[in-house]
């Protein structure tokens, strides 16, 4: 890994053990690396599983047959592949990825549709399947590893290594949730990935785990961006092995659903957070909140339309409180906007109401703020209660480096 | 000017008098700089108009105002202010707005919704009165200048002043038609524009003139991106003299009318292509031509999506034929494509068709064709007759010193 973000937390976190969660890495030396790029995590019988999928329409193959295996809903085993995305590989890639599923399956004696496979690096080149043979087969018999093992392994340009936990009460058992996830922007050199696995030890039912799941990624996963674009292997898988011994959980009205969701959704937004935290060339961590649109709908789309403002990003690297991009920016969404009615702050400083600047504006507390790691950016849009807030970085010379000052 | 861009043509056109044309800049000193800053255009009576405008929610006074004066049809004078774009400034901003046309309207006899006005530069301070006044004061008595002079009167953090011109024959009369423009993007370090104004001495009812502007700017002015930013204050105004004596073309079936639009849209093309040579930073002219798309509309979606991908304009300041993120940029575009008939090429060299690296694939000619100053992409979707072609440039170190490394 290349020098560790200045976002990033001290230390990869303290992370529950799972019951019925087994992780194992191994190597399938896809690049040639001197580092674990293969991940084996086996899931006990009866595990439920649900997922979220790049809308992106070149999707790789993994992406193609785990949209369509998450509708089964029953998961028995993870593989993920980094240093080859597998993407953009026809036949031949599906084929890799069959293979892969076929001897997972073989091992544990369960259906080929129960094995999910993500893969994550350079496209354009079909994942080699000796590798993927033998790496699987070390992964099947070595030896269980730690979350921050894991965690490390399915990374790519990554700067650390990302994880998460929560815990919810349900009825009399308490249920522990932990994930980990890769990305740090659609990631150069390679067109990469965010990947994104969670796992929790309570019993759910498929119907709900994916309602869970799709509820707590529009707030999260689906409300950051490092450079607006959109990867072909975007995947969040969310699996539940039932080892916690809870009644098992059918709908959002049973008992402890709501303490469940809640603690998905920690964990979801924590891992989003850490994404944005290991963007390209990240300087600054931006928290972008819209309030008074049309509706949320239309303020997501306002904040993102900030969020991938290339003037906004290069404002906040260079520590300048350039409200008029801030401006700009929200009058290009599209989206239902009165200028005279604008307010816009940068912390809790408002820089500008009512369309102007306000009166005896003062620009050291601002100016103050953003000399921090973390900024916050408000637009006030004064027409209706549609609020959204949405996370990115900045856009430093970092990013052109890692982006333009190589060849692939 | 900071140092002129590498894309920029070797010289200033030689650009034709147009008759009833008179163009004068003077010193407004709307910023403490060395240099004429206010142009002042003076039309001859019966000059008709037509104009079109940003898109941008928050926009100026000037577009406000600006949008409703075309419907007149008729145009006496231009002002166009550089230093100060006078947007986001409220009812102050417009006070100053039509104090110029006033002021020009008195000197000409005519009447102030026949005075249109134009500014640039930073935002949310309003454009100071007394310096507006004594500056449209000496501008009004002024000698009368060069093209070259006004379009460089009109540049902000342009690096080069650009010019151009085209003319056409309408029954027996040849008409002329010259046009100037300003922009580098959205231009840091103020939020700022590209303002154009073209010119013809040829006689047009104002319906077909800005039909032939309206029809002219799709393909040019429209399909062109530097960094995805909307300015607030984004105009381009067509006005025609009348004082070639050609018979007035009322519509699209009158001799000379085809004629008049070509000419209209050679000159709306080039000016935009010296926009995207002189963007921020801009180390390479990218032309991106989207065939195969379901429809012409849709095209053009796709065609965009790559031109805004930061990972596709990092990858061609780095001369890196990364096709994969050409792959990736028509899959976020929200349009059909199907990933098994995608066919990309970099110049004439097809580097990967039906989903798939093309056989024998060779960079050597790809590499060769991105080291060159003119870099053309191609995406064949294989889906139907859809078509478009937009133009753009690279995301470089440049663009991140102009936008980042500067406090406004």
């Amino acid at each position: 890994m290349t020098s560790r973000s200045p976002l990033a937390p001290a230390a990869f976190p303290a992370l529950p053990d799972i019951a019925g969660v087994t992780l194992r890495v191994a190597r399938a030396q896809y690049k040639n690396w001197d580092r674990c790029d293969l991940t084996y995590v086996e899931l006990s019988p009866g595990t439920t599983v649900a997922g979220v999928f790049t809308r992106n329409i070149c999707c790789s193959s993994e992406v193609e047959l785990g949209r369509e295996q998450v509708k089964g809903g029953i998961g028995r085993a993870l593989i993920v592949n980094a240093g080859n995305s597998n993407a953009f590989t026809g036949y031949r890639g599906r084929e890799a990825v069959e293979q892969i599923m076929g001897q997972v399956a073989d091992h544990l004696g369960c259906a080929a549709t129960d094995v999910f496979v993500s893969s994550t690096g350079v496209i354009g080149v079909p994942l080699p399947r000796d590798k993927a043979r033998a790496g699987v087969e070390a992964a099947l018999i070595a030896e269980p590893c730690t979350w921050e093992a894991a965690a490390e392994t399915i990374c790519t340009t990554d700067t650390f290594a990302k994880g998460s936990a929560a815990s919810a009460v349900i009825g009399e058992r308490t249920v522990q949730v932990a994930g980990i996830v890769k990305g740090s922007g659609m990631i150069a050199p390679d067109m990469a990935t965010m990947l994104g696995y969670i796992f929790t030890d309570a019993a759910v039912a498929p119907s709900l785990l994916q309602a869970m799941l799709s509820e707590a990624t529009g707030p999260s996963f689906n409300s950051i961006t490092v450079d607006s674009d959109t990867s072909t292997s975007d995947t969040v898988l969310l699996f539940a092995t039932g080892q916690a011994g809870n009644a098992p959980l059918e709908s959002w009205d049973d008992t402890g659903a709501d303490a469940l969701y809640a603690a998905i959704r920690q964990v979801s937004l924590d891992l989003a957070h850490q994404v944005v935290r290991d963007g390209e060339g990240a300087s600054k961590f931006i928290e972008i909140e819209v309030s008074g649109a049309a509706d949320d709908h239309s303020a997501k789309r306002v904040a993102l339309a900030i969020a991938n403002s290339p003037l906004v990003k290069t404002a906040i690297a260079g520590e300048d409180a350039n409200w008029g991009r801030v401006v700009m920016a929200v009058g290009k969404a599209g989206e239902p906007a009165d200028r005279d009615r604008l307010a816009i702050r940068f912390g809790d400083h408002w820089v500008a109401k009512q369309g102007l600047p306000v009166d005896g504006y003062d620009e050291a507390p601002v100016a103050a703020h953003l000399k921090g790691l973390e900024v916050r950016i408000g637009a006030d849009l004064g027409l209706g209660d549609g609020r959204a807030t949405v996370w990115t970085c900045d856009l430093t010379h970092g990013y052109i480096s890692i982006n333009a000052d190589y060849r692939s």
